[in-house]
């Protein structure tokens, strides 16, 4: 079973959390491979010199200043800072972008009806088994950021949330994967204001539901779907849980029925 | 036979020249391996941010700071624009540093006498020729940034000519490498301001005779230092040349007798 986790800003901007994250994900056994986001850093960077980030409907622009720095602060800072951590604790890691050895190649998103600029979309299809595939084989855990390319020497800034459906999606091809998608919750809740109102299993029809009832907030449904997406794909297992949890149980198991 | 190809921050901070090069690049047969180096991009990027860069004899400290930036710097925009040019080409490329499989791990440089900062000098024994065999022989072209760590979760800053002179000894325990260091003359030159004067062939007595005399600039010292280094250590030929004469032939073999 390949474990592929997704650990997103809120455990990255922590360095006490990310430490705490990095030494439980290297003491997983097996093959793994991990996916990151950004975090703040990016939006930090770019305030400092002077580049304000243009967001439409809480979603950022991706022009040409924005990303060099994306792939600057995810593909190198984060990224790098990540494997060296990990080589630390004795997990020998290997961080790519989608762009090395064409794993993850994306298309630039339609600019109508909303141009967002260097933003790409991933045909999960596409995803390269064969590299990931003898990685894992060759004994090395695959560190990837969310910047991918379009084949036609252009970057694509991508969510990466579906880099880990799309990258589990591939890895499924070598062997049966397991998706992990780590955040701040400790699951889908009905009420986020109650640690104890974890839903156990969301299923594609229990989705329609929680959405149509607004019981699941905004934030939470493309991950939903991505993490359903995955499941309805080919992905063995798809959870949904807190960073803090994942070597142990709970969450919410996330299956197309 | 592995080409193992150096280039430096001339051949990057030129769009137009880095394209070529490039391309030139992608067409070559068989085998090979890209390192590059740094450029202007870090300079601007610093001074952008308000960072001082601060030198002692022409070497850049690398402080805290100045090891994000270069990191993101050279591991990400650099690395990255290069690799999804050549994926463009035709070339199967996956961008790397030191860290990433723990291939270049590093040494911090010594304090004493001179604290240069996150700095870091190479072992070139300990280079994993292991991880460099199975991508090349999977098809992949590696391109090696020069940031490498220190297997206890610290990057290290190193320089790029020595590690194109360490992976190409590490290339050549896979089999027979040839090492080419490419930058903006046309080869060791007795008369920087002649391109008639280059020199076909330095070996260790003719390069003591280069040294005493005068002839070769300091730039040049290091340089032909590790391409010494690497001929006497395994790597078959070694070649200081023009980037517009990757293809061709001409420049200066570098060999130890």
């Amino acid at each position: 079973m390949i474990n592929v986790v997704k650990i997103g800003g809120n455990v990255i901007d922590n360095p006490e959390s990310l430490e705490r994250f990095l030494k439980d994900f290297a003491s997983l056994k097996g093959k793994k491979i991990l996916v990151h986001g950004g975090g703040k850093e990016a939006t930090r960077m770019s305030e400092g010199m002077g580049i304000k980030a243009r967001m439409i409907d809480g979603r950022r622009v991706t022009d040409r200043q924005t990303l060099d720095i994306v792939t600057m602060v995810y593909a190198g800072l984060i990224n790098k800072r990540i494997v060296a951590m990990l080589q630390e604790y004795g997990c020998d890691a290997v961080g790519l972008t989608g762009a090395d050895g064409n794993v993850i190649p994306a298309v630039r998103r339609n600019p109508v009806p909303v141009d967002y600029g260097h933003v790409g979309d991933i045909d999960e299809s596409k995803v390269s088994d064969k590299f990931i595939g003898d990685l894992l084989n060759g004994g090395h855990v695959p560190v990837f950021c969310a910047i991918c390319h379009d084949g036609k020497g252009g970057l694509l800034n991508c969510n990466a949330d579906s880099v880990a459906g799309a990258v589990a999606l591939g890895a499924s091809r070598v062997e049966s994967a397991r998706l992990i998608y780590c955040f701040e919750k400790p699951g889908v809740m009905t009420d986020v204001n109650d640690e104890n109102s974890v839903i156990p299993l969301v299923t594609s029809e229990s989705f329609q539901i929680l959405k149509e009832s607004g019981i699941v907030d905004k934030g939470m449904i493309p991950k939903i779907q991505n993490a359903l997406l995955a499941a309805s794909k080919g992905v063995a297992e798809v959870r949904i849980c807190n960073a803090e949890a994942l070597c142990g149980e709970g969450g919410t198991i996330v299956r197309e029925r």
